[in-house]
């Protein structure tokens, strides 16, 4: 059985948290950036280079990888971690967010979400117990529960009828995973609160989930197109109320400084497609803000993207010859790209840590973002 | 400066030769199979993959890195070696090749071609001075000569007269790497004997360029369209002409069959763009013939693509695995697919090696394409 999570030590200057997460494929050091793996890949990247810039865990998408592949073929094969060929801890999304992003013609039930597959229109359905057995399949460290997201702006209303849902839902997630034995053969459970912008709303999500046996809480229904400062008002809003000794996660988020100021909020896990999206745009990312390769002042430069960084990129490659690669719409620039910006939110997690433990994160990450934001102004 | 070709033995039961060729960046146990760089890089596989798999030596295309991004900023930048990241020998071609078949609005002078870009429709010319000046910056280990390769079939007028104007640029060639003291760094220069379909035409210019001092020789105008069972005839009706203590090589070729009979006719040096080519399309080498990985029957195959072959994608993924990615549309697919055909292809011409020097290449090469071809019906 994993350790428990270990609360470490929590800064004095911020909220920020230094955690410990035993998972079944080992233990996770908090806070962490997840590289996401949607179809079973992380695009571009082998599990061997993720091994090397220090990845600690990896996010699956339970609604791609249930449409295809399929949860049962993945099962049949030995699981996830077997079928991706990565031997660390995975955490699986519950496929709802999809659902209300992806999906076509969908359908909110009480006793789940029906919808028409984006990739060739079949009729599925994903209730609890059907994202809790494929998670099962998978054979996710951590799962999530499954939840109805309300999108930004919703009416109060709507925003209630979506959390009460969602907190029935989580409570028959729960359930599920005790009289299948996933929980006590090791496996967690998430579950996370919504909200929307309705501050009470959070608060009675957070303490009655808090109320409930969950091994750790996303804090949900943030980054769905609100302006940003709202974005960090809502997770201050909710941190506070779930419990202290518990692992939170932001889904989906976000840029380097959003990653550090939610780590000032006490937020404990991160997952998020940019740094691999934008590297396939030849968009790198610097402690002096994002850089974009194609641009013709990188021609002929003959720096890596980061001087110093302790990447394969950076290691080998100027920055004239990664511009030729995108310029030249060359594969092995999506990859060399994706190493380095996922080092680099790796890097910058590592760094926080390393930060919470000396006790100046507060000092250390303001200064962090000035020099980011600073030099993204001169970029742009 | 480097060691010059040493053969070491000479098989007894075929033309085949085991040998091993100096250049300024180390040496090439021959027959030796190179991956093709065409633009600065081996499409989706980085230079640390290309190392695992054993690759000693990798082909540019001049054509195209004389195009995009300029042969003088790669000089700019050090070199082609260091700009792609690649510390072992390189060859490049002339470009002549990439003239003819790629470039647009051709018109061939007797000193170059004058051609269009294929990217943007620039007015650009190729000449002996052009081409050896294109290779000095690039720092190619070996340089190929400009020629120009008649297309097939063609009349014996047309032949004689590409052939003539092949040894002219030849000659020019030669002497521009003696002046310009290319040669005597330690670069290397290969001939190319042209001649189509007349054996009379490629033994007259076979001997006439073995009379110049050349590092090595390339078997010009082969596969471009005729049957197979003429190509190996040209190669044939060649390879006894060329000097015995040079390299020989093949350019563009071929299948794994292909490239074991042209070892028997006493070919040393071999490039190819198919195993990458086809790979980004799903499809992969065994002993048992190529197969394609979107075929359904893979679809829950625990497999690897070869049992017990030693490259990162046999070690660690399932063909079902590579069939998910492959039918996702991943990139990973290309990098996997791309470093197991290489490795198969560098595996070959490895195992190839070893037979010569047992002496049992004869037998084990027919025995080989036997399995091969066998497989392939049954596949098929």
């Amino acid at each position: 059985m994993p350790e428990p999570f270990q609360l470490l030590k929590t800064d004095e200057g911020t909220a920020a948290r230094r955690g410990r997460l035993g998972t079944l494929h080992g233990v996770v050091e908090t806070p962490a950036f997840m590289p996401v793996g949607t179809q079973g890949t992380v695009k571009a990247v082998t599990p061997a280079q993720l091994g090397e810039i220090g990845t600690q865990i990896l996010l699956g998408n339970t609604y791609h990888l249930s449409l295809r592949p399929g949860s049962g073929l993945i099962r049949e094969l030995g699981g996830l971690h077997k079928f991706m060929g990565w031997n660390g801890p995975i955490l699986t999304d519950s496929g709802g967010f999809q659902v209300f992003s992806l999906a076509k013609l969908r359908q909110i039930r009480d006793d789940g979400v029906a919808f028409q597959s984006h990739i060739d229109g079949a009729a599925l359905f994903l209730g609890p117990r059907e994202i809790m057995e494929i998670q099962a399949d998978l054979g996710s460290d951590i799962a999530m529960v499954l939840d109805e997201c309300p999108p930004w702006p919703c009416s109060r209303e709507a925003c209630a009828k979506a959390a009460a849902r969602s907190r029935q839902w989580a409570g028959q997630c729960l359930r599920l995973g005790i009289e299948s034995g996933f929980l006590d053969a090791g496996h967690q459970l998430f579950a996370i609160v919504q909200g929307s912008t309705f501050d009470d709303l959070r608060r009675e999500a957070a303490e009655s989930l808090a109320g409930m046996d969950f091994q750790g809480y996303a804090i949900g229904g943030v980054s769905v197109g609100e302006p940003e400062a709202e974005m960090f008002k809502h997770v201050a809003a909710t941190a506070p109320f779930l419990p202290v000794g518990k692992p939170r996660y932001t889904m989906g988020l976000g840029t380097p400084p959003q990653i550090l100021r939610m780590i000032a909020l006490g937020v404990d896990l991160f997952d998020c497609v940019m740094p691999t999206r934008v590297a396939r745009h030849g968009m790198v990312f610097t402690p002096d803000g994002p850089i974009n390769l194609r641009n013709l002042r990188y021609r002929d430069d003959p720096r890596p993207i980061v001087e110093g960084m302790d990447n394969y990129t950076c290691r080998h490659f100027s920055r004239a010859y990664l511009r030729h690669l995108v310029i030249a719409g060359e594969m092995l620039a999506g990859t060399l790209l994706s190493v380095h910006n996922l080092h680099f939110y790796l890097k910058l997690t590592e760094e926080a840590r390393a930060h919470i433990e000396q006790g100046d994160f507060a000092r250390w990450h303001r200064s962090w973002i000035g020099r980011y934001e600073a030099g993204r102004a001169v970029e742009g």
